[in-house]
């Protein structure tokens, strides 16, 4: 029986997950759950994930849910998954382990609550909230620091010095992604003081090559759509951000 | 050489590090990171751990941090460590790392944010918070209603059904453990709509004596601390709450 993947591909751990399949030749099925559409809250879903949230897997009769685990058990559970991806070495295992709890409270609180408050909210119901940004800025911008001055001071280009990238590389840098939504303008002042950073990004986005690029089209679209309402905005010399309400 | 864990008592995850090791016999030295002293802010402590945060482990050359991949790591590198701990079987160990993860944004973050607004902020020279606290007690309440409704729904006394605790156990009841801090009343009325999660507190209690009450006593004396607190505040008609300043 296929794997099946419930993903939305705007949601940054689902496109992870879908990357990791594609580059390590895991045959699976997506089954698109729009976040928008309020899928992930349907009785269907919950009976596969009853948090409601995606990304969830069913490998056979076996659920799964939370990304770092289920990109744990996809390396195991699929022999042809190379050891970089999660070593079999203890204490490499280990420091990935570490990399990916590190993430839970830091980067991903940063960088998803930070596009939240200043861009994505309306399209959610929500009002963007500029406090909430700011303190999100800084949990964002002292995560970036960490990432350039602790998980990425070895001598290979991805975390923990590794010369091959690990699912640490690929959840946290799928993460960083969703800057994208952001104007350049503003993503490129929070990226700016961080060039290893921006250097790991790349080497990650060229070490999943094509699968990567192809995976985040979702993403880019939606980018291209706020800069136009931004560029509208701007025009018209209203504020366009509090009018992000149409279908992303 | 023996195995060094940079702990302070008063922090949960480093209660849940002691107790495990002292449960499974592993040998080691107890290093005191005081907080309230801001120990974990030293040099010599950066130098073990650069996100200056307890628990951290050095064994040997090896250094760790994040509390859940240490309880992995040692599960792991000590033989003695009982399968149920951390099982080698790859769908139960996914299911551990899926609730340990879970933990991250969820138990974690509604009962840390919660103590910490109603009654240690003033410690730690913050004020406290009953906006911040009402938004924790939302995420506590919701998190506290799936490991009733969902984590304990199987036939043991444990989390995913287990008859034997894993280190997910551990972690979580530590977890809520610090709502001791409160007053009883307040206590009381967040965990009495839960009863399974009750019976499995004192289960995992139970299953880690004498060691887990051992390793409890420094928060049951500031239980005690603050109850004293509150009780002169009530005496005087003051809000007692405003005034915890003094050493915990």
């Amino acid at each position: 029986m296929t794997l099946k993947l419930y993903v939305d591909r705007m949601s940054q751990p689902s496109r992870a997950l879908i990357i990791f399949c594609k580059v390590n030749g895991i045959d699976f099925e997506e089954v698109k759950i729009d976040i928008l559409k309020r899928q992930h809250l349907s009785p269907e879903f919950r009976d596969v994930n009853p948090m409601g949230k995606v990304p969830a897997i069913v490998d056979g009769r076996f659920k799964l849910f939370e990304s770092h685990a289920i990109l744990i058990y996809l390396s195991c559970a699929f022999p042809g998954v190379a050891d970089h991806w999660y070593p079999a070495d203890l204490s490499r295992r280990a420091k990935i382990h570490s990399a990916l709890d590190w993430h839970h409270s830091n980067l991903r609180q940063g960088a998803a609550a930070y596009v939240l408050n200043t861009t994505l909210a309306p399209v959610v119901g929500l009002p963007l909230n500029p406090v909430a940004a700011a303190e999100a800025e800084k949990i964002l911008s002292a995560s970036l620091l960490k990432i350039e001055s602790f998980w990425l001071k070895g001598n290979g280009p991805f975390l923990l010095g590794g010369f091959q990238p690990s699912i640490a590389d690929l959840s946290l840098v799928c993460e960083l992604m969703q800057l994208e939504l952001l104007g350049d303008q503003d993503r490129d002042r929070i990226l700016a003081p961080y060039k290893k950073v921006q250097k790991w990004v790349e080497s990650t986005r060229k070490a999943m090559q094509p699968h990567f690029d192809e995976v985040h089209q979702v993403l880019m679209k939606a980018k291209t759509r706020f800069q136009m309402q931004r560029s509208a905005g701007a025009n018209t010399g209203a504020d366009s951000r509090g009018k992000l309400t149409s279908k992303m």
